[in-house]
């Protein structure tokens, strides 16, 4: 059991204390902040600084309150701006002039969100959708081709895959690419109001070509889906070319720089070599080929070749969420509230314990994110290099990605929130950002892959690991799923004993307070949590019969919310183990004040899910007490660090850009405490009604 | 215990399940929407209705992307409007032709927020805080003289509370009103720029004149905060008045419709009489007077009669929910996804488990937040209109007020945030509503007190409440704390027991959920939480010493975030008394509905603080898991009524205007299905890889 591994840290000295001992020492030493830092910008750090420096660039930036029109106008130069400067060139090969640097580009671009989220989809959507599938998708002819325009701008293109009647699944898109065998060419094609292309970058105005996805049809068979280049508007006039139409998709909550629309494709015409023929291809006669047997691998393996999307979004939230803690912590590191204006020995609201759990603990998870992601983006780095470019790592990549993703950009969206509630009234003026920055994000949540659809992929991933274990051994197997089930009856019942042994420790929380705080313990309680749950959805299912399709839809719906929250476990946990590494790499004060960190997010964690942990027999009663008690305690010993934890996150004044997080507040405070000062010492300070009775 | 309560009601055909029998079956009654819709609207709802209907009028209806000076504009008609068709006089007294309708005007401006919140806000501002503050913090002169042109919108007038420096706490605001009795004159000044009136409806553009907020000082006294009616504009030019100025607040996270501004006043002198008197008066020889003796007290009844604005922002959250509600839900009924396009036998979203769980939970917490605010609203009205006016009634109905308001603001956000994300990119786009309503109403969680700050008053209530059960016995007082901390503790133990009796009961989920499904055991696991939360606070704060302030503001600081969990609890079950009142109203079908309803939010409390009800022994872990797998169940019950439930909310087209909510993905739905029907029988359909294989 969890509860009786011997916690193997000293004894600290305030570490036996009662309630009303939550006094924040005096700061005795601070962290390493430029260290920590450096850290934090991790393998690509030069590349994230060229970028900060852009978005640093007045240029570069949003202005608020501009009409549709006019931001998207500012966006589209932007990107001409982008390309100017050279940035754009990073991912593509070299010999087109690029620098072949995948990480490396990804890491880039993410930052571009403090200068507009706008400006990062737009560009993520000539270089990082439209260029990236015809990079990806494509082979020599069209690298040669069509990608020098793209890069260089001359060609804004869409990356038309989405459908109006289906979103997250591609698989089932309407929209059909015929060959014709006399005429060499495709018949792009559709056939009903559900299969225009929606929601596309580019699309309503700027866009010149798309990459459009539609399935391939050639001598009455159907391939799947696969991807064609088609020329969609006259660059001269910016008409659509005959056949094509679309639609403006309008005003949205937010990214409105970038002109999302609609397409639709009346019997157009390409020539075959559009086809992007990678994955598959079609001679002139018709016949069609493919380096990939299955119609199902074939199809997931070109879908994977645009997880950088996801990778994107993944650093961009943990950038976002950094720039919203470092406003709300500065802010509330200058702001009084509540306390007599003639007592000069006020509290900020930092010193609130409120305001501490709601800021820090996303501090903690800011930093899991960050970690987190700098793993993901070296394993997409290391795939699209070719370093490790093996069919299970594209795999472990996706699962990854998928994962990191969805928790990062619903945290992105949490945390900003948090952080203008925590700025009160002015965290809702434009001019502090928050508002604008989680209005562009919210579309985070669900593009590139609705959030809940990539959790339940990541939790069939789970479930297919799982059944690996028992493969060949169907009767084997059963027992197997049998005994953990039981085990996991077994186990409430060994929580018992636990509960009755922690009825003897009450009042002496300190030791479960010390083990909580171990690594091992840490890891061993989330582990636990992600085994268990995918063991006993395993259980569950182990009743379907195979091959039956309805039974196994049926199936996996009574367990689809159970399986998206096995799936976060996961995910929780690789931001874990991350933070934990990187914290592992720390020393002298940081790392005493990173241990904090990250115990901070374990225990959030833990207090998450503190319900499972109690019915499941792995904490007892008290010990779950202990969980909320001391984070009360880490927050108290994170908050003399607290302004050093988010200038570590590097942001400067240009990137936040918000009046309220550049020392105004300090200085009207200032100003109002000398104003009384002056007047007490003048004696024209009036008496309080109150004082004036007693007297 | 709980646990061994017996259930009254009787065990249910479909009582006894496995996992998979988790069929929704086939709907055999329906429910009464008519009568549940009416039921809805409550005792004020032909008020309700006709402001419905000016709802549904595009004259009043926000139009997206227009810039900031655009959407004033129209605002700002519509206000006019509002007079021409009489609406604003509802609340106003008869003998100035108003209907002293107290409880009818609030309901009538919440329904407001479907046509644009910025009207909703707007006219809250004239009416319900500047109009209001004459009316209630004024006297016969007041309202004789100022009460006129501001109904009848000739004064466009600012409520100028709010300072830079000072948000919700008003106690400390810097602007003073000095007494010159030779002038028989106050002198408004604003002495630093932290005390500079910000984030006020009408100071940027339209105001004319203020109700200004500022420290009463006479004969060398301060009094505290009264109000004063100030002119600030030439009501020809528009230019502010010597000694007054301004800036805009600009551009906003929402709300954009309302001229958000700053003031500030160097010694502008007004009429002794512009001291709005009625709770505190000068004489023209300077003599202060009031009512009211205590200061705190006098300040806390000036400040209560202004409780009408979060009272409207309740209701106008539960508005807003049902609005986002049926969008979502009746988008859900049509869209279908990740189904093979050729299978006809497709199901919905809704369908979909996690779907349901995202969606109907919070209907069930729209009935409960409708409900209750029903509640509040008759409570409000019984105070307002002198039938119930005592302290007493004042004092339960400002601190139900503030827990709801608390409670329903963030439920608004919570459910636009989740209908937006259900309905993938559409749900993003502006002419669906949902990102831009959200945008509007981000505020409301801070604005009217802060949510954090209105829990804390409930919760120090609280504390007040159970520290009379001991006044006066502060022996006996201090050993009733120790008590009831020892029987906190002592509840584990008991909870032994019961988690042992739980083991022998695994494997017979069916009694206890339908334990947890009665009335009685709901209400005594709500109950019991808030008053085992609020004694273990009492008890930690019971060695705090009598009158050190700042041991006392420490002791407070160190329960805070338990304190503020208390009043969200206690808050969370006056939602469920409510529903659970009504659905005792209910008969047949909808009250066999309804009952769902009322358990699947009870139950989705218990869920959200299951760790609690675990870690104290009021659950056993296998209890704790029947709480989930009921509300699966109830889910599935639900399913075939969710139309219904949401049609009850009685919004039609013209209320929603989402064409996701307008039937429209049905018909594109169908016009695929019938495409690849025909495809298929002309034998056009391509055959897929897959099977031209096999074959």
């Amino acid at each position: 059991m969890v509860d009786t591994l011997s916690a193997s840290e000293p004894l600290e000295a305030d570490e036996v204390h009662t309630p009303l001992d939550l006094e924040p020492k005096p700061r005795t030493a601070a962290i390493d902040v430029d260290w920590l830092g450096r850290d934090l910008l991790g393998t690509w750090a030069e590349r994230r600084l060229a970028a900060r420096a852009k978005a640093a660039n007045p240029d570069y930036q949003r202005i608020p309150n501009q009409t549709m029109a006019e931001h998207r106008a500012r966006t589209f130069g932007q990107l001409q701006l982008l390309v100017d400067d050279g940035a754009v060139l990073v991912a593509f090969p070299k010999e087109l002039g690029g620098g072949d640097d995948h990480g490396g580009n990804i890491a880039g671009f993410e930052e571009l969100v403090l200068a507009d989220p706008s400006l990062q989809i737009k560009s993520g959507v000539q270089y990082g959708l439209f260029g990236a599938a015809v990079l990806h998708l494509g082979t020599t002819y069209h690298h040669e081709t069509f990608l020098p325009p793209i890069m260089r701008f001359d060609v804004p293109g869409a990356f038309a895959m989405t459908e109006t009647g289906h979103g997250s699944d591609v698989a089932s898109i309407g929209t059909t690419a015929t060959y014709d065998v006399g005429a060499e060419e495709f018949v792009i094609h559709t056939p009903f109001r559900g299969a225009w292309k929606d929601y596309l970058g580019n699309a309503a105005v700027d866009g010149i070509a798309a990459v459009v996805f539609a399935k391939l049809v050639t001598q009455g068979v159907d391939h799947g889906v696969h991807a064609f280049y088609v020329d969609i508007r006259d660059p001269e006039t910016g008409e659509f070319l005959p056949g094509i139409g679309g639609e403006d998709d309008g005003f949205k909550g937010g990214l409105n720089g970038i002109d999302n629309g609609r397409l639709h494709f009346d019997h157009v015409r390409v020539p075959r070599l559009n086809l992007l023929n990678r994955y598959g291809d079609v001679a002139a006669d018709g016949t069609y080929s493919s380096p990939i047997e299955s119609p199902g691998r074939r199809f997931f393996t070109m879908l994977g070749t645009l997880v950088q999307g996801r990778v994107s979004l993944d650093g961009a939230s943990a950038v976002a969420s950094k720039a919203a803690l470092a406003i709300a912590i500065r802010y509330g590191s200058e702001r009084r509230q509540f306390n007599a204006a003639s007592d000069v020995e006020e509290e900020v609201l930092l010193d609130y314990r409120r305001h501490q759990k709601r800021l820090f603990t996303r501090v903690a998870e800011t930093y899991a994110m960050s970690y987190a992601h700098e793993r993901l983006l070296t394993e997409f780095d290391g795939v699209f290099s070719g370093r490790t470019d093996t069919p299970e790592a594209r795999e472990d990549l996706e699962t990854l990605a998928a994962g990191l993703k969805s928790l990062s950009t619903w945290a992105a969206l949490d945390t900003l929130q948090e952080a203008r509630e925590a700025c009160g009234g002015a965290g809702f003026l434009a001019e502090n950002r928050l508002t604008l920055l989680r209005a562009d994000m919210d579309i985070y949540a669900t593009f590139e892959g609705d959030n809940t659809v990539l959790l339940q992929l990541v939790g069939k991933r789970l479930l297919g690991d799982f059944a690996k274990q028992f493969r060949g051994a169907s009767a084997a197997h059963l027992a197997q799923f049998a005994a953990k089930e039981f085990a996991g009856r077994a186990a409430a019942q060994v929580g018992l004993h636990q509960v009755a042994q922690d009825v003897r420790d009450l009042g002496q929380p300190a030791p479960a307070s010390r083990a909580l705080r171990t690594t091992a313990v840490q890891r061993e309680l989330l582990t636990d949590r992600v085994e268990t749950m995918v063991a006993e959805i395993a259980g569950r299912l182990r009743h379907v019969p195979r091959g039956d399709a309805a039974k196994t839809a049926k199936a996996f719906n009574n367990v689809q919310n159970e399986l998206i929250e096995a799936a976060r476990a996961w995910a929780e946990l690789q931001q874990w183990k991350a933070l934990t590494e990187a914290v592992e790499r720390m020393t002298g004060e940081t790392a005493r004040v990173m241990t904090w960190v990250r115990d901070l997010f374990a225990l959030t964690l833990l207090e998450r899910h503190l319900a499972w942990y109690l019915a499941n027999g792995r904490l007892s009663g008290t010990r779950a007490k202990v969980v909320t008690s001391t984070i009360e305690r880490l927050l108290v010993k994170i908050r003399p660090h607290a302004l050093d934890l988010v200038a570590a996150f590097g942001l400067e004044d240009e990137h936040l850009r918000a009046p309220i997080a550049s020392g105004a507040e300090g200085l009207r405070q200032a100003e109002a405490m000398a104003y009384y000062e002056e007047q007490r010492a003048a004696g024209t300070l009036p008496t309080p009604e109150k004082q004036a009775k007693r007297g």
